[in-house]
C-alpha cells in the first residue's frame, strides 16, 4: 500500500500537534499569584483555545484520513502537497498559545494574534484543498469525481477557506468575535459532513461509512 | 484495514501523552534550592503521579486495543466519539502535573487539583463508554454483544465511570485520600481483566489472549 | 513486511522533530518587552529557521521513504546506519534553535551557531548516504543501481553533502549568507527530483511515482 | 497481525523519548552567561548524555523489534510486561538531564543522579528480560528456543543487567566513571549482536537478517 507511510507520518504530525496542545495550559503552581482556581480562571481562554483547536485538528484530520484513502498511488508533488497541509498544522499550537496570551483583552495585541490564529487555519485550508485539487486530476483515486463536479467542490473547499478569511478580518476589529467564529466553525463541521471529499458525493447516505 | 488509521492516530497520541508525562519530573539541577536528593524528596508527589498516570493511560491504551479491535469499519461518528476520549487523555499530563504540584498538602487547591485530575480520569472513561456503547448498535462489530448482556455490560462502565466521581467527591474533602483512590484502581485494573469489552465474554478463560 | 517497523520508529522520529521545531516559535507574551508585533517581527530568524528546517526534513524524509521501499530485508546494520541519519534529524530542532538566537547578527557566536546549523545538516546527509551505500551490496532492494551506476550515484550525493560542508565555510565568515545557502538548497530540492535513489534511475519519466 | 498496535505504541513511545532527549541541549542564547562556544563547551555532559542514550533506547528498540516480531500472538500480561519495560524507556530523558546537570563534578549530587540514571537503564533492562521470559513459555513464539538454552539465555539477560548494577555501585564511588561505562556497554552492543533472543540462535550466521 504506496499511502502507508504518508499517513503514518501525517498521523504523527497531527498526533503530536493535537497533544503540545496541552502544554499551554500548564499553570504556575504554588509559587504562582493567586489560588489555583483563581490561576485557572485567569487561563480560561487557553482552555477554549485548546478545545477550539483539538477539535479543528481532529476535523481535518478526520477529513485527510477520507481523501487519502481514496488514493491510489502517491507522487512526489502529493508528498510535498502534504507537508504543506502539515506546515500549517505544526503551527496550530505555537498559534493557539499566542492567541490565549493576549486574549480576552481586544487591545491590538490580542487582534493581531487573532489574525494570526485564522491564519494558521487559512493555510492549513488551502494545504488541504491543494490535496483535494491534486486529487482531480489523472487517475489518481478509486472513484474519481465526475468532471462537471470538479467546480462545486471547489466552491465548497472555498467557502470553508472563506470562514477563516473572515475571521481574519473580524479580527482586525474584535479579536473575541472572530475566536468565537472559529470555534462555531469547529462545532458546525463535528455535526456536519464536509460534502466535498471525492469519498463522499453528495446525496449519498448519512449512515454509510464515509471514513 | 478501515481501523488502521484510527489506531494509528490513537496509537500516537497515546505515546506521546504517556512520554511527556516524564517532563514534569525535572528538577532545577545545581541552581535550585538543596541536594538532588531533597529536590528528588520534594518532588514525591510528582513521581507518584508519573507513575499512577502511566499504569492508567496504559490500561486505557489496552482497553481500546482490545475494544477497536473487535470493530469492522469506521463510520465519521465513531471518529469524533474517538477525539472525544482522546481531548481527555491529552489532558493527563497537565492534570498530573497540576496534582503533583498542590499534592501532598491538603489546602483548598491541592483539593481542586485532586477535583479537576479526577474529572479528567472521568471525563476519558466517558469517552472510553461512548466508544463502547456504539460498539453496541448496527452490525459494528465481529463478534456483537447478546442484546441481554448491553445493560450488565453498561452497568460495568458506569462502576468504573462511578469510582473516579467518588475519587472527585473524596477530593472535596482531602486531596490525598483522592489520589491513593485513582492509584489502587490503576494497580486493582492491571491484575484484574475488564469484563465489559466485547472481546472478553464474561466466563471466557482467563488465559486466552484477549487483545 | 520486514522494513515495517524501521518506517514506523523513523516516521515517529521525523513527525515529533518536525512538529518539535515550532516550540521555538514561542514568544514572551504580554510579560514580554514591546507588542506582540515587536516581538514577532525580532523573531524572524526563528520563523525562517522553521521554514527552512521543516521543508529539509520533510525533504529527507520524501527521500527516505522512496529509498527504503525498495529495500526487501532488514539487517542490524541497516538498522543501525538509520539509528546514525536520526541521531542527526533529531539535533534538528536544537541546531534551528541556537541559530535563530544568534542570527541575523554576524558576530562570532552567530558564526558558531550557522557551523553548529550546517553541520547537523551535514550529518543527516552523511546518513542517508550511508544507507544508500548499504544498498548498493549484495541482494538487497528490488531494482538494485547497475554497478557501472554507482560512482555517478555517490558523486551525487557527496554533490549533496558537499553543499553542507560549502554552507560550513561560509558560515565562519558570514552567517546569514550560510544560511539563505542552506535555505535556496531546501527550496531546490522540492522542485528538483534527487536522481540518486535506486528507485529514480536517471531518464525516467518525471510523471512516474517514483515514492 | 495481533503484534500490530503493540509495535505501534511501543514505536511511537520510543520515538518521542529519543527525540524529547535533545530538548536538554538547549543553550541560553544570546542572554546567557559567555559565549556559545563557552556555552556549549559547559553543556558538554548533555551532548555525552544525548549521544549515550540515545544509543541505548536505539539498541533497546533494535532488540526489541528482533524479539517481537518473532511473537505469535499478544496476551493481557504481555501487554502489561511492555508497558513495564515502557516506563522505564519514558524516563530516560528524565534520568539524561539529571545526569548532565550535575557531571562532571563527582560532587555527592553527581553520584545520586549517575545512580539514578543507572537505575533507570536497570529497570528498562529488567523490563526487557521480562518481555523476553514471558516468550519462553507456552507456544508463543514461532521458533520458540528449546528449553535446555532457557538458563544460558537467561544469564545472558542477566549479564547486560548485571553491567548496570555494576554501574551504579560504581555511581556510588565515581559518578564520571559510571557515566564512561555505560557508554562503553553502548558502544559495546552496537558492534555486536544481543544473541539471547530467540531471533537470534547462537551458531548463526553474522550476515543473516535477524531483525
Amino acid at each position: 500500500m504506496d499511502r502507508g507511510r504518508l499517513e503514518a507520518f501525517s498521523d504523527g504530525v497531527f498526533a503530536v500537534a493535537i497533544t503540545l496542545l496541552a502544554l499551554n495550559l500548564t499553570v504556575a503552581g504554588p509559587t504562582g499569584q493567586g489560588s489555583l482556581a483563581h490561576q485557572l480562571y485567569e487561563k480560561w481562554p487557553a482552555f477554549a483555545g485548546y478545545l477550539v483547536s483539538f477539535l479543528t485538528i481532529g476535523i481535518i484530520w478526520v477529513n485527510h484520513h477520507a481523501l487519502v484513502r481514496q488514493i491510489k498511488s502517491v507522487d512526489r508533488t502529493l508528498l510535498f502537497v502534504n507537508q504543506l497541509l502539515l506546515l500549517f498544522v505544526v503551527l496550530i499550537p505555537f498559534g493557539t498559545a499566542t492567541a490565549a496570551d493576549y486574549l480576552p483583552h481586544n487591545s491590538p495585541d490580542a487582534r493581531l494574534a487573532m489574525v494570526l490564529y485564522s491564519g494558521i487555519f487559512l493555510g492549513m485550508s488551502a494545504g488541504f484543498s491543494a490535496i483535494f485539487e491534486w486529487t482531480l486530476h489523472g487517475e489518481r483515486v478509486y472513484h474519481p469525481l465526475p468532471t462537471e463536479q470538479h467546480w462545486p467542490a471547489r466552491r465548497r473547499f472555498a467557502g470553508g477557506a472563506l470562514v477563516y478569511v473572515i475571521a481574519m478580518v473580524v479580527a482586525v476589529f474584535y479579536a473575541l468575535a472572530s475566536f468565537v467564529l472559529i470555534g462555531l466553525v469547529a462545532v458546525y463541521y463535528i455535526f456536519e459532513r464536509t460534502p466535498a471529499s471525492p469519498a463522499s458525493p453528495e446525496g449519498s447516505d448519512e449512515e454509510e461509512p464515509v471514513v
